[in-house]
């Protein structure tokens, strides 16, 4: 009995030291355990993170004034509390308007480690991204000059501004925009992947190491890989037609390029693809096996992949709900059209 | 020199007790500094207050799965971030309508002290309360079967219900109200004009109890009195035309009457009346003269009220934003029509 336990120990443990190789030869990558490593993948030296810009950033983030409706904050489609997305398969904005593209809102949380951000890539960072939903009509629909207005016009914005910029601040939207940014980088969810990754062989179950063996056998890690697991381009379709493709009209980036969807929380993250279309995750990696790779995963392999992506369930930060300033004289006015 | 000091010391001392006897005379009173004084104020004996409650109702509070949508939470209109209310004239539900009859969210801090909730009165407490805007269609537009279904299809809920209330718990349509209306019995928010009212007579500055005795002296404690400062049912308009009262149809219950908005953080809930037309306090302040006192409160007078009613601006529980469990295949998709 003694002999049985301690050999399959040993196998064990060879299996993971092993594993922890191969997933690295794959382009697997942990979020450091390390913090001054992780500030060094998440900081952005045009826009350091500190504590003032991230609790202001926190502040902004859940800011429904921003929004022409007075009703819409970033937190509205990406919901802190629930994975980092809205659940929903295409963004509901101002006026209840979806998304002209049928576009799914794709979470937050460790977006930072993306190479680019939209579903079109179009965007290097989120500094910049942070512009574009506030200023979409169907999504906050709201003016620079709106943004700019409302945040001045709350002297505790004002203060908190001067405490994370300094005294001669000029709050702009870019400010704005950079400092809610500012807290998007804070947001990365370590998981048990990582603690595997980084050295800890006991954080996942045999049934995600051999999950996480099909996953990397199968290619799964071509695209979803770095410490995004996902967030750079690449091809969709590349081998075989999307059976959902015609639901809008989104066809990738010029060139037919698509950002690769993080698959750190996936659980959570329901519905899937950049239309939302599928609601099953087991569904979801056998389409990926079809449209690129070119392969069947079985059900069985599905499973196991599935059971894999458990494992990046990752630990989200603490979020205290931030307390808003309250309206002045000066405050634009919430608009409902 | 210090004949004067102490003198004036002497004086201001003076005013505060008798600040104190005069307050409680017309009718104020205080949110309990005892926290087993206070519990006796927020329990219901027939749905106690337990921590496993709470922190389950907390998720309920911010599930915007509980409503058709999937998109809209009471926390989208009574914003807890945001002085428990949403900042707009009219409340903003499914499909984005308008509450048909322009009628304004209430905040839900403090609510607990009401002896009536909603603005005609019609329920007793906020365990029924919390039943009516998840099925308005207007607001989350829900179905009971909704709201079950949604529930017992996270394992993590379950769960949960069966810490809060035992091993054979039925989760009900009726359970999940209750045990939202057990988080909301907690957002108590003590405040300055508390901590004078307990004692500390240093907690409001002279002008604060300038304002006060303005307040008192013109009659407002008529019906903003008791620990809500308002929440039971008055006739509205008395004494003269409200002059926005041809926005929206309401005209408060059955005897024409309405229940009176607490003044606890009203500094923080623009806009004001139950249609949500007047975004000036000082104006509020003036109109409530006119319509409900028959008295015209002159400018200094409502800048005195004013300034008393920055002492009830109260402390905010530290909200933890709950990390809400992922759909299953069994949780109802959302749904935007």
């Amino acid at each position: 009995m003694k002999t049985i336990i301690l050999s399959t120990l040993v196998a064990s443990s060879l299996m993971a030291s092993s594993m922890v190789k191969t997933a690295v030869e794959a382009g697997l990558a942990p979020i450091p355990a390390s913090q001054s490593e992780l500030l060094k993948l998440i900081d952005n030296p045009k826009n350091p993170i500190t504590d003032a810009k991230v609790e202001l950033g926190k502040m902004l983030y859940f800011e429904p004034r921003l929004s022409k409706s007075g009703l819409i904050s970033c937190n509205t489609c990406h919901n802190l509390a629930e994975g980092g997305d809205d659940g929903v398969s295409a963004a509901i904005g101002h006026k209840w308007t979806a998304n002209p593209h049928h576009l799914n809102s794709p979470t937050v949380y460790n977006s930072v480690f993306f190479s680019a951000q939209f579903w079109d890539g179009r965007d290097p960072n989120l500094e910049k991204q942070a512009q574009g939903p506030i200023q979409a009509h169907p999504e906050m629909a709201a003016t620079t000059d709106h943004v700019e207005k409302t945040v001045n016009s709350m002297p505790e914005y004002v203060r908190a501004f001067k405490k994370a910029y300094g005294a001669d601040v000029t709050i702009t939207f870019e400010k704005v925009a950079d400092t809610i940014a500012t807290f998007e980088r804070t947001l990365v969810t370590p998981s048990r992947f990582d603690e595997y990754m980084n050295g800890c062989e006991k954080a996942m179950s045999k049934e995600e190491l051999e999950g996480m063996k099909t996953f990397i056998d199968k290619g799964c890690a071509t695209c979803h890989n770095g410490v995004g697991m996902g967030g750079s381009m690449n091809m969709f379709p590349v081998m075989g037609q999307f059976k959902h493709a015609n639901v809008g009209d989104f066809k990738g980036d010029a060139n037919g390029m698509v950002k690769v969807p993080t698959l750190r929380n996936i659980t959570q993250t329901a519905p899937y693809f950049h239309n939302g279309t599928v609601w099953s995750l087991a569904e979801t990696i056998k389409i990926m096996g079809e449209t690129q790779l070119g392969i069947k995963i079985s059900d069985k392999e599905a499973a196991q992949i599935e059971t894999f992506l458990g494992a990046l369930e990752g630990e989200k930060p603490a979020i205290t709900l931030p307390m808003l300033p309250a309206s002045t004289a000066k405050t634009p006015q919430p608009q409902m059209n």
